[in-house]
Parts: C-alpha cells; sequence; structure tokens
C-alpha cells in the first residue's frame, strides 16, 4: 500500500491521528521536500517523532518517475508525505496515476492545506476564485499569466490566493557550468517582494485588475504559534516587513461582507483607510462591467 | 482558552494529533452539529475516543450567542470542534469574533475541509471558482442565486464546487404548530437530486450556463473507507444512484488538463462520450464569450 498522507501547516503534531498510524508501520518513508516546508518542525523532529528514518523526495525523484517510492509498493506499506494536503500539486496526482497502472493500493489521508486554511483571515472560502502561483522575477524572467486570472476573479468580485514561490534546492547555475552541483540556500518571497511583483506587472499591463490602492490580507507562517495577518493596500503591504516565512497573500475582491470586513479590521493599521479602500474596489467592480446574463444572446 | 479544532472528514483518528492533544485537556468539548457530519463516527464513538463527554452544539446554540460555549472559557480550556475545517461557515467566524471582545484566547487547529479534499477526484484545485450550495427545492421555494455564480465561473472556465444540503434537525412543523417539538429524520441529498435541480433550473433560466450533456465528477463519502467517484453528465447523474451521504458534485469548467481527464475517466462508464461532452463543453466557452481585457476599455 503506498499512503499518501498530508501533513497540514506547521507541527510534526498536525498530522492526523490515522496518518501517525499508518506512519507507524510503513517500512519506507518519504517527504516530499520542494513545494512546501512544514514551518515548526525539521527533518531530525519528524523523524524523532515517528521513530523512522525519513527520506526527502526531491523534485527530481518525484518528477522522474518516483520509482524509487513505488518499488515493492504492492507488497510493503510505503508513506509518501506531503506538507498540506496531498492534491496541492500535479505530480501528486500523476503519481496516484503511475500506482493505479501497476496496481498498487493507495491511500490518502487528507489534511489541512493552505487552500483551505487560508478562511482564518476571515474571508469566506466560498467567495475564492482560481488561485495564482507568483514566482521570483529575474531580470530577463517576470511571467505574468497570472494577471489574466485575478482580472477575471475581480471581474465576478471574487478573492484570490496567491501562493509565494519557495526555492528550497536550487542549484548553482555557475557551478553548474563549472560541472559541479552546489545548491542556493533556500528562498522564501515576502509579501513585500510579492506586492511590488504585482505593482510591476500592472505597470506594464495597466488594465487596473488591481490598482495601489487595492486592499488584500497578507498571511503569514499560518497555523504556526507566529501566524500573523496584516490587512492593507497592495502599495502599503509593498514595504510591509512580513518576516519569517512561509506567506500567501488574499488580494481581495469585491464580495465583502459587513462580518468579513470587521474581521479584516482587526489587523490593519488605518481603519478609516482601509474601509475607503474596500468602498471605492467594490463601486469599481459594481456593476459588473460585462453585459449581464440575461441579456446576454452570445453566451 | 477556546480551540476551534477540525475534525477533518470521517473518522475519530482524522482528528490531528495537536487536535486531540488539546481536547484532552479541555473542561468542555462541544461538537457543531448542524453545518456537517463526520461520516464514520457516532458521538459515543467520539466520546470513547476523546476519553471526555462531547455535547452537540446545535444551529440554535451556535448562532443565539454561543454563550453557553464561551461560558468560562477565560480561565477553563474550551473545545469546539467542527467537521471538516473550522472557517467553513460564517458562524464560526463570528465565534472568534466575539471571543477577542470578551478577550478570551482563542487557537484554531486546523484540518481537512470538503474545500480541499475535493482535489482528490483529479481536478486541480487552483482552477475552481467559487462554491456554491444546493438546498433542498420545496413546492413554493427553489433559491436559484448559485445559477449565476456557475455561468461567471464556466465562462471563465474554472470548476464550481456544489456543496449538497443536510438537514440534521429540523423540527417538523405540523407539531409546531401544535405546540410540541419533534424533529424529522436527518436528509441528505443525494447526487441525483441535486442534479435534478440543476436541470429545473436550467429550464426556467435558460442560459446554458450547463445542458444536461455539461461533464460533472460526483464525489460520495470522501475520505472514508466507502468514498467512490462517478463521472458523468449532468443528465447521467441525475439517474445515479450515489449510495449513503455525504455527497459533493463538481460541474467542470473549460480548463480541464490531459493528466485531469486521464484521471476522471478512471470512475466514468462511457470513456467516449464522456471526452466527446469534455471537449464539446471546452469549444462551447472557449474564446471566452466576453470582450478580451485589453480591448475592453469599460473595466
Amino acid at each position: 500500500m503506498l499512503y499518501l498522507i498530508g501533513l497540514g501547516l506547521a507541527y510534526p503534531e498536525d498530522i492526523t491521528v490515522r496518518g501517525l498510524n499508518a506512519v507507524k508501520k510503513c517500512s519506507r518513508v518519504y517527504l516530499e521536500h520542494y513545494t512546501s516546508i512544514l514551518m515548526n518542525s525539521t527533518q531530525e523532529e519528524l523523524e524523532t517523532f515517528y521513530e523512522k528514518k525519513v527520506t526527502l523526495a526531491d523534485r527530481e525523484m518525484v518528477e522522474s518517475g518516483c520509482e524509487e517510492i513505488m518499488a515493492d509498493a504492492d507488497k510493503l506499506d510505503v508513506a509518501f508525505l506531503v506538507v498540506g494536503d496531498v492534491f496541492g500539486a500535479t505530480t501528486h496526482t500523476d503519481l496516484v496515476l503511475r500506482c493505479k497502472q501497476r496496481n498498487i493500493p493507495v491511500e490518502v489521508i487528507h489534511n489541512a492545506s493552505i487552500m483551505n486554511a487560508a478562511g482564518a483571515c476571515g474571508l469566506q472560502l466560498y467567495n475564492f476564485g482560481q488561485t495564482i502561483s507568483m514566482v521570483f522575477f529575474t531580470d530577463s524572467w517576470k511571467p505574468d499569466s497570472w494577471y489574466d486570472k485575478v482580472l477575471e476573479n475581480r471581474k465576478i468580485g471574487l478573492h484570490t490566493l496567491v501562493l509565494l514561490d519557495i526555492k528550497v534546492k536550487e542549484p548553482n547555475l555557475e557551478s553548474m557550468a563549472r560541472g559541479r552541483i552546489v545548491y542556493e540556500p533556500p528562498r522564501y518571497m515576502s509579501i513585500a517582494q510579492c506586492c511590488k511583483q504585482l505593482l510591476e506587472v500592472e505597470e506594464t499591463r495597466s488594465l487596473e485588475a488591481y490598482t495601489p490602492n487595492t486592499p488584500c490580507v497578507a498571511i503569514s507562517r499560518l497555523g504556526s504559534n507566529k501566524q500573523k495577518f496584516k490587512s492593507g493596500t497592495i502599495k502599503e503591504l509593498s514595504e510591509y516587513d512580513s518576516g519569517e516565512p512561509l506567506h500567501s497573500l488574499v488580494i481581495l475582491g469585491r464580495q465583502v461582507h459587513e462580518l468579513e470586513l470587521e474581521y479584516l479590521l482587526e489587523f490593519t493599521d488605518n481603519k478609516e483607510s482601509f474601509i475607503k479602500n474596500v468602498k471605492a474596489d467594490q463601486e469599481y467592480f459594481k456593476p459588473a462591467p460585462w453585459v449581464p446574463p440575461n441579456q446576454d444572446d452570445d453566451c
């Protein structure tokens, strides 16, 4: 049996009791270690907690076929641990498909992920639109296909969850050119950098998917004892010191109810200006700029 | 301290280790018992597992101010357990706000909810739009505001998660009129009933937010040992026997990738016709029927 087990957000003890029981009986335990990190625990702490050796599975191991992970999983119990929930990344769906093709039984044990725990910021989950990822820009590479998605979400009033890039095990390119593999130190995008990149792309795209005054909520270290929320405009948050990783951002949509606003105001420095910006944003995107469905013969 | 603890989806052991440790030290334990149910466990099984008495909190107790739950929570540890994750329902956000106003410390311990675990059907979570709820229609009450949301989602290619109504503790109206409170037996909406109501509303609204041939995935008993997925059109699923509760439905959007389709095909009776319907749906909603952002001066 291959167990795919979500670890939740921060602590070794965030695993479910059922998940822990499964890990305890496994012959081999792998930890997916490139799409996220478990904030409040090291590999050693996990090994102590599980009383098991834990092998880190980097992108190469997982995406190059998972042969090592699946080996003998039709006869032995093997655990593949994923920070957050199991189906956050496409590659894990792929792993399940490969197992099915080989008649390896799979059991999934779910857990919290940023995709649902983000509701802790006070915004209702059912008003979120599609989720986007913000990668580290370089001088020559500034992908912005997410910009259209933000615009689509905001046109229909929905919030946008922005997942911030992490680089856990990136080879140093200079060393690679000299034939040696040396890994860069891990990097985690800050709220400020994300907001600066948002502003940079709005400068070039200029469709007003958002403005410097668009209200957002920064979510830092969600689920840990250092969890922190901060409400503010993109401009304000582009100067915010968000501290240690991990971070996510929510760009608000028009659909903010009184109760949600009251909750967000707990986390803002300037309540009056935040309310003003929320109202202005609601006004801008309402009424909806496209033809209402009941007069739209084209759809 | 008031602990708000997600229970996950099915088993008593789906609680996290951290959640269980918190419950064990609480003086009082409440289980929110009207927005969902824990599929594979009774109140008695939870009490045995926690070695604690568990009080069921119905809608009335939670929405009428939560006084009983918050009593002395500034001095004692109290647990409020929620099936799935904590922030699925607006009332729980309200409970946190009330605690803040009274200086009662709150700690949230997250878990899986249908909002993220739905990824188990093979569709990528970041392509989901706003979530809708389908309530039981009566002869005189057929709310359909969700219809516009499905149309909005599908216009921009997004999947729609449909949460199906449950009635856990509804008073019998005839008895109430006679001054006695008698509760109806619990009711859980089936996939077939949900699909019939979808078709009924499309008949009256007629904007082709979807058609009888729109592809969907039925998700039944997610996270339990009787978990089952079934891919098919709305028409096909309107005759599907989905078995025991709980159920959810995903109405597919245009954004279905090859890997996702391959996954969904595992769960369909007629692969060829399912592929045909997915392709037809993709064709219908592509190119997007509204003016592309870069020619849209009104937004």
